[in-house]
């Protein structure tokens, strides 16, 4: 605590990532993939002029804005791109959520949204997950300043399909509802198709997950003109140049390879589904996912020691130190050798 | 304007960057350097493992911290770097200038800070730079929530010397002092020996400008610990690892080679004296400079015009269009070569 700080500064609880270990160990902790990039980001690394580096980049980063257009079939003023999707957040919280009706989130989702109320002083009212762990989205029709949630939601998993995402927004018409897709590629609905109908839409995306860029610090947001272009006005006013050259290089040769973005996402498709099986032969109750995690609890077996152990083992996974998670662990998905490690291990703590 | 947006958007006048132009013009209009980076940074983007892009970077950037720390003879706990030395600056004006009391800044100086002031909701004061275009230390010895000034200052170019702004700190203990040392590398004289002494002073710098990487984004504050850890509360609620891992690759390996940066900007100051003298020759006023740039204007020729009729002739340089500006161009430093056809395409104009 420091008399220099804004008063609001020494009111902040930050956000928390998972670690980043120093050590070797198997990584299943922060939801990365296992897989590596499209060859042809290393391509781009390789072939990237250095000298060009002196130069500020494009503050529109339009080739990568094109290039995701292309990809979701939409306008390239339609797509607004940032430093990572919660730099996208952390706009899109100051863009549209500081108004005098609350910004209304389930209780349990991406642990950030509460941490930009807090930053940029918005109102929010959290409704609690219905009886299967589910965005209670027949509890949202109610009075807001706006709706977030991330779907398929973290960390539990569960996705809504577009239908059920359709009938909120058609009921609520007045404030924007941010669906965070960060794990949507990995067996969710989309609901992009649903933003030529909605103008209060708007869907977030990250290369950190399904694209394994996380390294490369890409998020972007699709949605009406309108909204791209208040996130454009909050961007403008705050860093002009947030996405460096290399960074929009990289994530135009992603997007370009539509044949290693399936076959990866179908390999941690396929882990998921054998590791799930696995864990529930060893008595473990796991959540459905359409993510690249599984969120797991065993009723003989407490999480904080399980997470202990495998940490012992050379194995990080994710323990949410909240009431409501505690009993529960969250597990990436690695390579298939990781998870059989994994396994092994967990055979091992849990007889 | 639209009705989804939060009141303050509505407000917002955002920042203007200078152009990037598409087509192949002499670029003298953002302050660019014009010799390429270390060729180091090219050995790091050549071999860096395209792989580990798919992890998240580490959220400390720690390799990064280390060598400046190194480089300014301070602790890796003094230093804190973001994505550009914009954010580092936005993130600065949200964890030390939202008092009660007004920021002081000089009516010219880097025309970002009244934009932060706005998207934030800070007070701020602006003091008139004084006869000789100065930023007025005399003036900001009076109560306030906060200073901040550029020095050198943009766009004006002058700097005030180490002692000067001493005194300023030993008289204003209260509140956060800012200097924003961007140019600092082109013949000013920086305040970090200050930071030892006194726990209210920040500095923030950038590799945009004398480390020709002005395409990787890369700022950073120097500060005691409490204000470094003020800084890390925001940034913690904003976004987890703004610094991508190649950037931490390629900022330590322009770090090390000082020769290749001691080189570079012995030229860029080389080229301004001598353009500094061709361009009285033609009747230029020519503000004194310790930048990579020269605020000039002409007793016989329009700004405005002059603008114009050098873009007609491929090179582009800075008009501000704002009254206390408009009689100015403001002309970063290229190449000598690129120096010449500015002179010859200014003789042709000026005659």
């Amino acid at each position: 605590m420091s008399r220099f700080w804004s008063p609001e500064v020494r009111e902040l609880t930050p956000y928390v990532p998972g670690e980043q270990p120093r050590e070797r160990l198997i990584k299943l902790n922060t939801n990365e993939n296992p897989y590596p990039p499209a060859p042809g980001v290393e391509q781009a690394l390789r072939n990237y002029p250095a000298d060009h580096l002196r130069l500020y980049p494009d503050p529109d980063a339009t080739a990568l804005r094109d290039a995701l257009a292309k990809e979701y079939g939409v306008d390239t003023e339609q797509v607004f791109v940032g430093n990572g999707s919660d730099e996208v957040l952390a706009l899109a919280f100051q863009a549209f959520f500081r108004q005098d009706k609350p910004l209304l989130m389930p209780s349990i989702t991406y642990s950030f949204y509460p941490v930009y109320c807090r930053l940029y002083g918005i109102k929010s009212r959290t409704l609690a997950l219905d009886d299967d762990w589910q965005v209670p989205l027949e509890a949202m029709h109610t009075d807001n300043g706006g709706i977030i949630f991330a779907n398929p939601n973290a960390p539990t998993g569960h996705g809504h399909g577009r239908d059920a995402i359709g009938r909120l927004l058609e009921r609520n018409r007045d404030s924007v509802v941010l669906v965070d897709e960060a794990y949507v590629d990995f067996g969710g609905e989309s609901v992009v198709p649903l933003v030529a109908r909605y103008p209060n839409l708007l869907v977030t995306g990250t290369f950190s997950k399904s694209r394994s860029l996380a390294g490369l610090r890409l998020g972007y947001a699709i949605g009406s003109h309108e909204l791209i272009e208040g996130l454009e006005r909050v961007k403008n006013s705050f860093n002009s140049y947030p996405i460096d050259s290399l960074a929009i290089a990289a994530g135009v040769a992603a997007l370009e390879d539509t044949a290693h973005f399936d076959a990866c996402r179908e390999r941690v498709i396929a882990t998921r589904e054998r590791t799930r099986q696995r864990m529930e032969s060893l008595g473990f109750t796991v959540l459905p996912s359409q993510t690249n995690f599984l969120l797991v609890t065993h009723p003989d077996f407490n999480a904080g020691e399980l997470f202990v152990g495998l940490r012992e083992r050379g194995i990080l996974v994710r323990h949410f130190n909240t009431e409501a998670l505690q009993d529960f662990l969250r597990i990436s998905m690695g390579t298939d050798d990781e998870m059989d490690s994994l396994i092994e291990a967990l055979e091992d703590l849990c007889r």
